[in-house]
């Protein structure tokens, strides 16, 4: 745990109690308000009632997989629920299967393959299946001026960067919700009898003027939870990690697990990254926010150039006070994908005492962003190859119809 | 048009535009209180907002035709939307697709087969394809008790009776939903972004205790509306031979019709047959009430001699007074399937006037419907090796998977 965070558990819980304090709105659709807020994941820890991990939990972790990964040990995931019972499951020899998701409503950013290449860590570590679900149902059905045609597109561009993240062929299914809807249909079904408007309303904000279409997919997304124990034929665990706007669909998904004869969907929940202008969460429908994973480097070097920080505005205040690391994008994307965890210390202090500039660590984010993003596009371009070997039954004619988008 | 019929024509329809004369419930799920009102049918006209089938229609059907069917004449058809135009397309050489269909919560009773029959003589007269939807989704969502296993045994069964009506395998498909929901499914998206909570809820009467699957599934059945434009790759028209407590589906359909380049579905809607005791559709779920297709003869006239009918308490005031054929089941059923027009106004005068005791009329129907069913059964009987010419796609497994309900 660093200083910064140790500072938010530190604070009491009490006073961050007040509903006028959870001045943000945090939905599946809609991340605003909350992301200059130094206390919001410690409030969406006791708005949503989930755990924070402690270093117990850690030290389980690294009891059975034999490391930390960074993104754990830097609290970039941060909640969770039910971590611990699925460690016990796991080590009485109950594998669970992993599920994530993605909503193709645009290009892949760096903030969205963060959470996978934690999950990709989870799947080499505890050798486990994984569902990654494409919810292109959704995503038609929240943008209302996205065409069908658009998000086929960015249904088999986002599968190039899933497959480029190096998951293993044959522990991980793409399931894309119109072309493998038989399979989740039936659980769906199951799951929506049981809830009501009433309580999809609570969970989701859902009005008068929802279409129900959104109102009747919350199920699909639920289903993959309940997936692995059709599959294997038996009740099977399952652990989820995700950004932590998606905790709705996981409370309405444990509230009639057991009633379905289900266990619960385990989460591990990540912050989000937020944008480079840090008005939200990096949002691939804002491109110019955003470093896509389909950039050219010259265009990724300019984006992180032009971004937001968290400096001062002239070199002579920032020698005197210092930055303000917590707000700026340019020194988390560092944090959380190329700084260790000693230089990223060293860059907070470097920073906060005002001996370092916003021109060193832009420079230090373009120049690995540009390597990185160099490295992770051969990828793309191998995964090409290879999407029959990923996709929910691979028929050929399903994975040309993503092929021909 | 009979005499009876005639007589609730000429009422004054402001007469029945009052809300509180509108003291009945018709949903698609129920059908309660209204069918003791001999202005039921015209009230329904109004407020569903519908057309009554009048001469000029019905001598255009003879023309095309070259006959009207008992069930047109006799007015068991007796309100449509888009009809004329559904024969003018078809004069001008565009030929529709015939969509009706079945929700499988119980055994299929004579009730149900009616407008199949009317179905099928469209189908023959017109020469036209047919899609015959099966809502086991819809009837799992809606029946709380009832289990999957129950549907699907349900959904072989009526299979069986649809089969046995004799509509043509080559211009017949029959679409189970959970089974072909991958082709339902795109469709209904497109509809369910164009339908608000609003929207819905005023059509079906849903409430903030609904399900949310009940909420999401009205595109569901909207759906095949439009896929004989899919199929057919052109927009095509689409006539829906139905009960009329079917409409809202076809109100919400209609209004996102031409919004997403389909054209709105005609209907022609049917009256409700009641139950033996009159007190609601016949349902299948009190199998007491009804006459089902798989009954043993002995049971069938069982069940039509215990029948209520519209005689008076005594033989002596029957003969006196006369008895109410307009609420006596037995009546019905003779009339709308057994009788001829001439037979049916000769019963008619011979029981309002007193000439005839209720227990001619009950064997009367208890023989026409042990022959009916006696034969019926042997259709069904037929009906099981020919099952998979009748199914969408037709696939082996999915065929199997029907058989071994």
């Amino acid at each position: 745990m660093n200083r910064n965070e140790q500072q938010i558990m530190d604070i009491d819980q009490n006073e961050i109690n007040r509903e006028d304090d959870m001045n943000f709105t945090i939905t599946p659709w809609e991340v605003s308000g909350g992301l200059d807020d130094d206390n919001l994941y410690i409030k969406l820890i006791k708005k949503f009632g989930t755990q924070s991990i402690d270093d117990l939990l850690i030290s389980r972790i690294q009891e059975i997989t034999g490391e930390i990964h960074p993104l754990l040990k830097q609290r970039y995931f941060f909640s969770h629920r039910d971590l611990g019972w699925i460690f016990d499951k796991y080590q009485h020899g109950e594998k669970f299967y992993l599920y994530t998701g993605r909503g193709p409503s645009g290009m892949v950013h760096l903030g969205h393959i963060l959470p996978w290449i934690f999950t990709k860590y989870l799947q080499e570590k505890f050798d486990v299946k994984l569902l990654f679900q494409i919810t292109d149902d959704e995503k038609f059905l929240y943008n209302i001026n996205l065409s069908r045609g658009q998000i086929k597109k960015f249904t088999y561009e986002n599968i190039l960067d899933i497959i480029a993240v190096g998951f293993k062929p044959e522990l991980t299914k793409i399931i894309i919700d119109t072309i493998h809807i038989k399979h989740l249909y039936p659980i769906a079904l199951d799951i929506s009898r049981k809830i009501t408007f009433s309580t999809a309303k609570a969970a989701f904000g859902f009005s008068n003027n929802t279409n129900i279409g959104m109102i009747g997919f919350p199920p699909i997304q639920a289903s993959p939870c309940f997936l692995p124990s059709v599959l294997e034929n038996k009740p099977t665990p399952v652990l989820i990690p995700a950004a932590i706007d998606q905790d709705p669909y996981w409370r309405i998904t444990r509230d009639v697990a057991e009633k379905l004869g289900y266990y619960k969907p385990a989460q591990i929940h990540s912050k989000f990254l937020p944008s480079l202008t840090m008005n939200s969460k990096m949002s691939s429908s804002k491109p110019d926010d955003a470093v896509l994973t389909t950039d050219e480097p010259e265009v990724v070097v300019k984006k992180i150039k032009s971004s937001l920080t968290g400096g001062q505005p002239t070199v002579a205040i920032q020698r005197e006070l210092g930055g303000n690391p917590n707000k700026c994008p340019v020194f988390w994307y560092l944090k959380y994908f190329f700084d260790s965890e000693k230089k990223s210390n060293e860059r907070f202090y470097r920073c906060t005492s005002g001996n370092l500039l916003c021109g060193e660590c832009k420079n230090n984010l373009a120049d690995n962003s540009k390597d990185f993003i160099i490295e992770f596009k051969k990828n793309r371009e191998r995964a090409k190859n290879v999407i029959s070997d990923f996709i929910l039954d691979g028929k050929s004619d399903e994975v040309e119809s993503i092929q021909n988008a």
